[in-house]
């Protein structure tokens, strides 16, 4: 089998989480398993091997998994990108609409040098919003966002035509589920 | 230097933050220090080496990170260990007192096998009310909890001394600040 369908298959299904009518993608089970969880890796990090990766940015809380085995896999620094009130020193926030009002992520002021070229990286794409804030407060700092890894895209929402449209990178995921 | 004085010289010392007259120790700069965060890494698994670790649990959100790479170098399943209300599938959940109101975390129910033995990490230890709920969940679900570690053990307060009362293990860690 390949790659994507053992991890399909790994994936475990959850109906009606957070909520009914929602099928939630469960990777705890690719991370009990020490071979898939190191061909994930691999294969996120082989396809950003020309684009000399200088750091991995991770999105609270499951992005810090996957994404700081990555970091340490290209052997770059790892900076976590934290939901607001968590981070302790200077830090820069950006907001973005929820279904139902707002939520807000921060990262430390010195998280990056000038230029410095940063792989964002979160578990799952589905409408984008908290990686397009992510992107922004990357941006903002003056570090040059060169990629998006997710282990998942939603690919029935807009996450990645957003992300693509605001960012002009086209992200990239190891396991698409359609509508 | 020794491992123990660079990583002092790393972690940054944001006075009060969450609140005011705590001095939090920020490990950030560790993370984006590639040697030091490979060293630290290797001085816990070293000192786990002849435990047999068959698993390393991570408490949410930032034993997630230092966690992670800890599974990766012990080639061992990491489990989640996640605030209530997170983990998709069927869990076990405990409650704790914090100074006011209380806190649940929460495990998946088939996270462990039966006499899998577990290595329980966390970045700080503090008052050990998380650690503590945390390793109950694990000897709940019937693994054997062989192991506490952490970057930080904040030595002014009691949490070394209610996990070896409650657990007969004297936890690990690299890095302590007396009163």
């Amino acid at each position: 089998m390949t790659l994507q369908d053992r991890l399909r298959t790994s994936i475990r299904d959850v109906p009606d989480f957070p909520q009914p009518g929602i099928l939630f993608k469960d990777i705890t089970p690719v991370l009990a398993d020490v071979t898939l969880r190191d061909e994930l890796v691999t294969a996120i990090a082989r396809n950003f091997e020309a684009q000399k990766i200088e750091v991995v940015a991770g999105i609270e809380a499951r992005g810090f998994i996957v994404g700081a085995l990555l970091a340490e896999r290209l052997r770059v620094p790892f900076v976590p990108i934290r939901k607001a009130g968590k981070l302790p020193y200077k830090t820069v926030r950006e907001s973005y609409d929820l279904e139902y009002g707002s939520a807000t992520i921060e990262v430390h002021a010195d998280a990056f040098l000038p230029g410095q070229r940063v792989l964002l990286h979160d578990d799952l794409l589905a409408t984008g919003g908290t990686a397009n804030a992510a992107a922004r407060l990357i941006r903002q700092l003056g570090a040059e966002l060169v990629g998006f890894s997710f282990i998942i895209n939603l690919s029935f929402l807009p996450g990645a035509d957003k992300l693509q449209q605001n960012f002009g990178i086209s992200p990239f995921s190891i396991v698409s589920y359609g509508g």
